[in-house]
């Protein structure tokens, strides 16, 4: 990972869609993948690999993760709950399996019927399963609710570094920490960040951050920070969290995308471009709850190309 | 000012209502001002001294002023944009009188019709009147378009510094910097803060930021973590620019109220009362443009009185 360079994982096609009833067809998500692609997004998360009857808006994964491989340069990435979806991506042939770990004990039993340990075992079965097939296939943690949780409250930072730590010793090749219900804030992002790169070092390579009271751009740039440069971000910011009422989803593409930009840090991605799917993306799900902020106003003077260095008036 | 405390000046009543065509009624405004103290306000801008053809809106901010003034512990705070808005201020008894200055030449003489040279000597002439009057009404510019201009684009930072000396040398009391039209970033506002700081000490007393592109409260964090701890903030973030269609208005009270207490920060705001706030505004000026983001999902449970501690499963 460079340590300059902004690294955008768009996950609206996986995260976003996941947590809305309505199943876009498959043609609109090739298209959703293509302009992002096309807008210079060089990761992106398609799908998942969980049954079809537990999450219907994914059955097509397989499919987008065949489209993803053909495009140059493009990172393919998908969600992989257990083995069996292990095994399924290995079949895909993408490039990075993500594997949810709650840190909340309560979230965990609750989303996975698991406990976080049994799941560090299952990484464990996982990464052998990886290695024997001789698949290059990075699998990565995200280490979710690792800054609270809806339904336990309050997670302990040092149960958050213990299970980092045990990911790592089990086999992932990287991990994230990932505030799923948009509790996180600033200084926390620092804190835990920090933390996580003693124990992680640069293997410590996602920060996933949810905007559902303000804070998510707040949060990338506290996570920035602290030197993660590879960020997880949805088209539109749709997305939400069934525990959360009136939530919103990821941090939203264009947003993150104009903070860096702001910033002069480098993404690679083609404001206008980003700006146009979201477009495209809010018309195919009317009637969905959109954010993100950038979008209205559009780009200041200061970054538009015919502006720069000119001072009229 | 206390180097931990966070102080929020609620300038709804004249930022926020001067950016909307309609008149609130005075009755409305006053039950807003007493809200908002009730909340713990402890600053708030009750309006404008200028002339009520130009700003009918804040006609009524001598009322205004004579109510708060009447709550104890309420530093009221007024804007003045010229020698006689300042008699008014003085006359009136307002605390603080807040004189803008745009950074931007192209601003200022589209704002005020004059040079940011020719307002540096009417902050003399009132630095004398107030002087003069014996009164203690501290007098604060509002470095406005500290971050960049609509009309001229790029403002140079050294010149935004010259202009902090400036002031200070012509007998301003405090300086504060404002992106009066919503271009500031993270990185620039840590940047122009420490500069600021540099050049004028403890009497950098303010920062003011608008949430045109999302970037809002990330600019609060930035510019908390350079050692600015007031900040100008408004209800439902109401208000706007004239010059950025679609653009929100200021940072809103209550999420920068949340942003510092998840981040352990004590602000003095009681959450609730300002969320109540927020609807009676919102009811007040119904059809208007709203904003700000955590009213929609309230406190996360870490913060609810009744979940400290503990750990439910």
């Amino acid at each position: 990972m460079s340590n300059t360079h902004i690294q955008v994982r768009e996950v609206g096609l996986r995260d976003g869609l996941q947590s809305i009833a309505r199943t876009l067809d498959t043609q609109h998500k090739l298209e959703w993948l293509r302009a992002a692609y096309d807008a210079g997004v060089r990761e992106i998360e398609v799908g998942s690999f969980v049954p079809a009857r537990l999450l219907p808006q994914l059955a097509d994964t397989a499919e987008l993760v065949d489209y993803a491989r053909t495009l140059p340069g493009l990172t393919t990435s998908v969600l992989v709950p257990n083995l069996k979806g292990a095994q399924a991506a290995l079949d895909s042939g993408a490039h990075v399996m993500l594997l949810p770990l709650s840190a909340s004990h309560a979230h965990s039993l609750a989303n996975l019927r698991k406990t976080p340990d049994a799941v560090v075992e299952e990484i464990g079965r996982i990464r052998s399963l990886r290695d024997s097939s001789g698949s290059a296939c990075l699998i990565e943690v995200g280490m979710s609710t690792a800054f609270g949780c809806t339904i336990q409250g309050l997670v302990d930072e040092s149960e958050v570094m213990r299970l980092v730590q045990a990911v790592l010793d089990a086999g992932a090749d990287r991990v994230g920490l990932a505030d799923t219900v948009g509790y996180a804030d600033p200084l926390q992002v620092k804190r835990l960040f920090e933390k996580g790169f003693a124990v992680a070092g640069h293997r410590l390579a996602c920060g996933h951050f949810h905007d559902t009271r303000g804070l998510g751009l707040a949060n990338v740039f506290a996570a920035w920070e602290t030197g993660i440069r590879r960020f997880d971000t949805c088209t539109a910011g749709i997305g939400g969290c069934p525990h959360a009422p009136g939530a919103s989803g990821n941090v939203s593409t264009e947003d993150v995308a104009y903070l860096f930009a702001s910033m002069g840090q480098p993404t690679g991605l083609d404001f206008d471009s980003l700006i146009a799917l979201r477009a495209r993306v809010t018309g195919w799900l009317e009637g969905e709850a959109f954010y993100g902020s950038v979008w209205r106003a559009g780009l200041p003077k200061t970054m538009q190309p015919q502006a720069v260095g000119t001072a009229c008036a």
